[in-house]
C-alpha cells in the first residue's frame, strides 16, 4: 500500500500484544517499520528480537528509549541501550530526559545535567551508527518524567552536537499546544530524527500518562504537522504511538487496523 | 505583621468557607488582601460582598474570572464581569481564555478570537477603571480551557494595548516549567498585574484541575519567581491560590493559616 509507506507502528500501541504477534500483525497489514521499547525486547530476547524483526523484513524505526538522567546508573544505562539500537538495526534511539530527583526544585540543574550526559553519550552513540533523539515531553511531566518540555528547549541542546549525532523527536502529543511549534519544526530541520502522532483528548486520567487517543479522535491539527515536518526536510517514518488505558485493552489486530485507518485519514 | 503585606487570600483555596467566614478569617490573621470569585459573589450578592470587604478593611486584589470567548455570551459576560470588578473595587479582572470550541482543531483561530475579544473589551475596562489580566494557564489546558499556554503568548496578545488597561497574571502553577520564563517576567515588566503561588506535586488526579498544593509542598521555585517579578519592578500582591481537593476538604481557618506559613516559608 503506497499510502503506508512512511507508517510506522509503535508497539507501545498495542502494549499487551506479544512483540511476535506484532511482527505477524505488521507484515499482514503492510506496514514497513515498527518503533520498539527496551522492555518487551529485553522480554523477547534482543538477538531474538533482531532476528525477529529483520527476517520479517520490518524496519526498526525507532528504540524507546534512553534517558533518565537524573537515576544513578544513567550512564550505564544509556550505553547499554546504544548497543541495543545498534543490534536492532534503530538508527535512532530515543531519550526521555527524565524529571527532577527526588525532593528537587533546581530545574536549571536537572537541564544542564541533560546536555552535559548528551555531551558524555554522542561520542558513543556515533561509533555505535545511532542517533541520539531528544524527545520533548508536554509540560505536564516536567517535574517526573521529562525536564524537557519544548522542542525549542531540545534544539537548544540539540544544536551543540553534529546533526547526524543528535536531533529532536517531534511528538504532535507533546508539542502541539505550543504557539511556536511551527518555528521551531523550521528550526529543526534536518535534526527531526523521528516524527510521531496519536491525539490529545480530554478529561486527562489519573496521572496523565494514558490519556492518548488514536489519531483523528482528538484535536490536535495532525496533517498541519506532519506537512510542516515535510516542509522542514523530513522524509522519514511516522510512528503512530498512542498510550491508552482504553486502546491497550483492545485486541492488538483491531488496533493497529485502527491506527492505520486513523494514519489514512488524519496524517498523510 | 510585615511579612503579610502583600499577602492576599485568594478565597478559591478555600472553596468552602462561606464569604463573611472567609472575610472574617482574613482579618483576625491580620491578612490585607482577599482574591475574589464571581460566583461566591453572586451568591452573598454582589452589594452585600463589596460591602462586606469595604467594612473589614480587605484590598480586593482580583477578581476571578472573565474569558472563556469561545461560548456563545462571551460579550455579555464579559462586560458583566468587567461591571462586578468595579463594584468590587477589584483593580484587576482575571482572564481565562477558554479552550477551542467543541469539535474544532483550530487552535490559530481561538487563539485570534481571543485577541479580537480583548479588543473589544478593553474600552470597557478603561471606562471601568478595571484592567484585563490575561492569565496563560498550563499548557495542560490549553485544549479544554486555555489556548493561553505561556506568557510569552499572553504578552503578545497585552502588548497590543495600553498596559494600564490590559495586563498579565504570572501565575507560579501555570509557568514554573517554562525555560523562558524568567526572560518573560523581565519583559512583562509593568504589565504584570497579578501573581499568584502555589506549588506542583505528582501525580495529577483526574482532570489535572484540583491537584495543587500549598506554597512549599511541591518542587516550583516560588521564591525565585517572587523576585523575579519584583525585579521585574512588581510590588503588588501576591495571591495564595491552591485549587485542590485535599486541601478543600480541610476547615477554612486551617487552610488559611497552613498558606500563610507556606507564603512566610517559601515566597517571600
Amino acid at each position: 500500500m503506497t499510502g503506508l509507506r512512511r507508517f510506522s507502528f509503535n508497539q507501545a500501541t498495542a502494549q499487551r500484544w506479544p512483540l511476535p504477534d506484532v511482527v505477524a500483525g505488521c507484515v499482514a497489514a503492510g506496514v514497513p517499520g515498527i518503533g520498539l521499547w527496551r522492555e518487551p525486547v529485553a522480554e523477547h530476547g534482543l538477538a531474538r528480537s533482531a532476528k525477529l524483526v529483520r527476517d520479517a523484513g520490518l524496519a526498526v524505526t525507532s528504540l524507546c528509549r534512553g534517558g533518565f538522567f537524573a537515576a544513578d546508573d544513567w550512564r550505564a544505562e544509556n550505553l547499554r541501550a546504544i548497543e541495543e539500537a545498534a543490534t536492532l538495526g534503530a538508527p535512532e534511539l530515543v531519550l526521555v530526559s527524565g524529571g527532577l530527583p527526588p525532593g528537587s526544585r533546581d530545574i536549571d540543574g536537572a537541564r544542564r545535567q541533560v546536555a552535559d550526559a548528551i555531551g558524555e553519550l554522542a561520542p558513543h552513540a556515533a561509533a555505535a551508527g545511532v542517533r541520539l533523539a531528544i524527545e520533548p515531553l508536554h509540560p505536564m511531566f516536567a517535574a517526573d518524567r521529562c525536564v524537557i518540555a519544548t522542542l525549542g528547549q531540545a534544539l537548544d541542546i540539540a544544536e551543540l552536537f553534529d546533526p547526524t549525532v543528535v536531533g529532536v523527536v517531534v511528538d504532535a502529543y507533546h508539542v502541539w499546544w505550543d504557539d511556536t511549534v511551527y518555528a521551531q519544526i523550521e528550526r529543526a530541520g534536518p535534526r527531526i530524527a523521528a516524527f510521531q502522532v496519536c491525539d490529545w483528548v480530554t478529561p486527562l486520567p489519573e496521572g496523565v500518562l494514558l490519556g492518548r487517543a488514536l489519531p483523528g479522535d482528538g484535536c490536535i491539527e495532525l496533517r498541519r504537522l506532519r506537512e510542516a515536518v515535510d516542509a522542514a526536510g523530513y522524509a522519514g517514518p511516522i510512528e503512530v504511538e498512542v498510550f491508552s488505558a482504553e486502546v491497550w485493552a483492545r485486541p492488538g489486530a483491531e488496533v493497529l487496523d485502527a491506527a492505520i485507518t486513523g494514519y489514512l485519514g488524519h496524517v498523510v
